[in-house]
C-alpha cells in the first residue's frame, strides 16, 4: 500500500499503528522521526521502526506517506519543517486530537502537490511512548477523518482503507464538529478531573490524609488525570473555543445544581439525576 | 455477639453486612424491614435474612441490634417510627453517607437507654438492592464511626469490632470532618459526573449522535452516574452544607480554567495539570 512511511512521534498512537501496519504487510519501510533518542532506539528495538532521525533535516527520501503523531501544537509547525524535503504525491496525515485549527495551517503551508488527509483515531489512553505500542489498538474503535472541500479524494480513500484494515472504524466528519464533540466526550472530562483531582489537594482537613481516601471508585474515576499534561495543555489550548463552550456552559449549570442543593430543591435535582441516569443507561 | 438484628433497607451494604455476620455467626437472628416487599422476599429467599417485616409497628421484640440502611433522608424519621418498639439496652447503628445531621437528629430522639452509634461503611457502588448484596464486601474497605462526647464507649467498642471482624478498616471521625471528606472525594464527583452526561445530552450536533462516542473512556467515567438518583438527592440536600462550599470552590477553580483556555495562559495551564498529575501518582 506504501512504501516508505515516516511516523513522527512514535508513542501509543503511532507506535501501534507501525505495528499493525507491519504486520498486515502495508508499508515496507518504516522510519520514526522524534526528539526523545531513547524512545526511538525502544522503538526500533521493539522492531516497531526499521531506523530513524533525530533532526528534520535528516528527512530521508522517497517517502510516499507522512503520519504525524507528536503534540498537537508542534503537527503544522513540524510539517513546515519537513517540507523541503517532502516529494511530490507524498500523502501526509496525523493523528491529532484537534482537527480544525491543524486543518487550516495544513491548508495554508502544504503545495497542491502534498496533499492532507486528516485523521483522529478515537484509542488514546493515559499511557504514551513506545513502550505503550501494541497491536490491534484500533479493534472497534473509531478513526474520524476530517476531509474539507480541498482534500484529494484518492487521499482520502487510501488513508481510510489504511485505518479500516488497522481495524478501525472510519467515520468522516467536518473539522469544527470533530472539534465540537471531542470538546464534550474527552476535553471537558479531562478539565474536569485535573480540577477535581486539585480540588482534593486544596482540601486540607486537620488530621485527615484525604489521599488515602481515594483508593477504588476515586481513583478510577481520575485516571485520566495521569495523561500527560503538556499534551493537555496544547489540546485545551488548540480546542479553546469549543472546549470554552462547553466549560462555560457546564460551568452555568454546576452553579444552578448548586442553588439548588443550597436551597433544598429536591424536586429539581432529582429530575436532573433521573435524567444524567437515563441518558446514561442509552450509552451503548 | 448480638441475639437479634432487625435491619432495615436489604440493600447493597446491609444486605452484604448480613451476609457475613450470619456467616461469622455474629448474630443469631436477623430481621429485615423495608417497603419493598420482592426486595425482601428475594433477601429471605437468599438467606440474607430469616424473616421480615413491613410497618414499623410490626417491629418485633427482643432485638439487640437494629442496623438502619435505609436512604439518609430516612434514618432519623424511621428510627422515630420504630422508637416505641425498641428494648432499653438497644444498640442503634446506621450506614448512611452524610453524619452531621444523623447524629444531631439521633441525639435529640433517643433516649439514654438506647444507645446510637453512628458509622459509614465506604463499600457503596451504584449497585443497590438485595440482589447486590454479596459476601466480603467491606474487606479492605473502611468504615468510619463517628461518635461524639455523648456516644456510649461500649457500644462503639462493640459496633467498631462487628464491622473489623467483616473485614473493614474501622476509623474514627469527627461527624462533620466526615462530611467534608465524603464531600470531597464522593459526593462533589457525583455531582460533576451527572451534570457531565446531561452535559452532553444538552449537546446537540447535527448528523451526530453523540452516545455513539461514549463507549470506553467516557462510560467508564461517568459509571457513577448510574446511582440511584433519589439517593443521591437526599445525600446532596443532607451534606448540603459541606457539599456546597466544595462545589462552589470547584466552580471557581473551573472559571479560572477556562479563562487561561479562553486567554492562552498555556503555562499556567500546564502546572495545574502537572499539579493533579503528581497528586494522582501519590493516590496509593
Amino acid at each position: 500500500m506504501f512504501e516508505k512511511m515516516v511516523l513522527a512521534g512514535v508513542g501509543l498512537i503511532c507506535g501501534s499503528l507501525a505495528c499493525d501496519l507491519r504486520r498486515c504487510k502495508l508499508v515496507r519501510e518504516i522510519v520514526g522521526y522524534g526528539r526523545s533518542e531513547s524512545n526511538l532506539k525502544l522503538a526500533k528495538k521493539k522492531g516497531i521502526i526499521d531506523s530513524y532521525f533525530l533532526r528534520p533535516e535528516e528527512f530521508p527520501g522517497g517517502v510516499d506517506f507522512l503520519m504525524m503523531g507528536t503534540p498537537v501544537e508542534t503537527i503544522v509547525p513540524l510539517t513546515r519543517a519537513f517540507l523541503p524535503k517532502l516529494e511530490p504525491g507524498c500523502i501526509v496525515s496525523d493523528v491529532g486530537s484537534v482537527k480544525g485549527e491543524i486543518v487550516r495551517g495544513m491548508e495554508k503551508l502544504l503545495p497542491k502537490n502534498i496533499v492532507f488527509v486528516a485523521g483522529h483515531p478515537i484509542a488514546g489512553s493515559e499511557q504514551w511512548g513506545a513502550q505503550a505500542a501494541r497491536e490491534n489498538l484500533f479493534v472497534g474503535h473509531r478513526t474520524v477523518l476530517t476531509p474539507i472541500k480541498t482534500t484529494d479524494e484518492k487521499a482520502l480513500k487510501k488513508v481510510a482503507t489504511l485505518w479500516r484494515k488497522v481495524g478501525a472504524d472510519v467515520e468522516i466528519m467536518h473539522p469544527d464538529v470533530h472539534d465540537q464533540v471531542l470538546g464534550v466526550i474527552s476535553h471537558l472530562p479531562h478539565v474536569l478531573v485535573y480540577a477535581l483531582v486539585n480540588a482534593l489537594e486544596r482540601t486540607h482537613l486537620k488530621g485527615v490524609d484525604l489521599k488515602s481516601y481515594c483508593a477504588g471508585g476515586f481513583k478510577d474515576f481520575t485516571r485520566i488525570a495521569s495523561s500527560r499534561p503538556e499534551l493537555w495543555r496544547d489540546i485545551c489550548l488548540m480546542n479553546r473555543k469549543a472546549l470554552g463552550r462547553s466549560l462555560g456552559d457546564y460551568i452555568k449549570y454546576l452553579e444552578q445544581l448548586n442553588r439548588w442543593i443550597k436551597n433544598e430543591k429536591g424536586a429539581l435535582l432529582e429530575k436532573e439525576f433521573a435524567r444524567a441516569f437515563a441518558v446514561r443507561a442509552e450509552i451503548p
